[in-house]
């Protein structure tokens, strides 16, 4: 075995990979990819994520860490709300589009076909193509580097029977399909 | 699109899964299968967990969530140390041991076969079997009801440029391989 080591895991010289910046993280993937919708007022977004973590299972938590300069944090940390929605191989390409636009700039349900539905619990949309989808409020946070983790309590779940692949991304926006049984 | 919903999402009425209790987390699975190691004084162990999420670019932070009845619990606690290691599928028989036994009872590298390397930065040791170990030192950690969060700040990595398949839990144990490129 060829150990390949850096004692500065962001040095370039030394890692096998084009991107040294992206090295550590990608050690991680892959990575299931999942979507994020959230509301403050009238404003309302969706963003796609895949550092994402259960973290209890009583009360059930899940955590999920979003970007300080997003859109979406600004969202949720004036809602304190999020419902995480499980897309299906078959939307990766809403995925992308989802993932390259900033929500300040346009209504990326409508700009995308996604349906908003009520949630039954919180304010932000459930997204309806999504065959899973879950209610979080959130009950804790922690200061993260350039991240902040929000920590959803889980208040109410929308699962159908798919057998649909759910979408991976390789790392780098490399996806890929996995079927789930 | 059947819709199918509670509004209390561990009852197990209106799911269609065997283990209601298990019903949250497992929506967001597959996940990569990851060992951690740690050490407090003389003693040390590994366990084997699905639930980590990289946190942060920079700096470089990696949450693991860790049942708080383990003893890996009480060591990362103690150590303020771990090493994320990843295994490859081939492991897949000692990664189902190291996770059916308490490393309270029994030293797991030597009772299966895997091979402790010094590290460079932290005490917890690398696995020699394993292509990827990632060095963590305990930036902050985080009450998340049965489990902690311990963030870990990356501070040394080793890597081979190895091809083998990734190992991923299904949920409930039910493991497969993943070739990551």
């Amino acid at each position: 075995m060829t150990w390949i080591h850096s004692a500065n895991p962001l040095s370039k010289e030394k890692l096998p990979y084009a991107d040294a910046m992206e090295y550590d993280y990608k050690l991680l993937y892959p990575r299931q990819v999942v979507l994020v919708t959230s509301q403050s007022g009238e404003k309302r977004s969706i963003m796609a994520l895949a550092w994402h973590c259960p973290l209890s299972f009583k009360p059930p938590l899940i955590g999920i860490a979003v970007g300080k300069t997003r859109f979406s944090h600004s969202l949720i940390t004036e809602g304190r709300e999020f419902v995480l929605s499980i897309p299906t191989e078959k939307m990766v390409d809403k995925v992308m589009l989802i993932g390259s636009k900033s929500g300040k700039d346009v209504d990326k349900f409508s700009a995308f076909g996604l349906n908003p539905l009520k949630a039954d619990v919180v304010k932000p949309p459930l997204i309806k193509e999504c065959p899973i989808n879950i209610e979080c409020r959130v009950a804790a946070e922690l200061d993260a580097g350039d991240h902040t983790l929000f920590v959803g309590e889980v208040v109410a779940t929308h699962a159908s029977a798919t057998k649909d692949k759910l979408l991976f991304d390789m790392g780098g926006r490399n996806f890929f399909g996995i079927a789930r049984e």
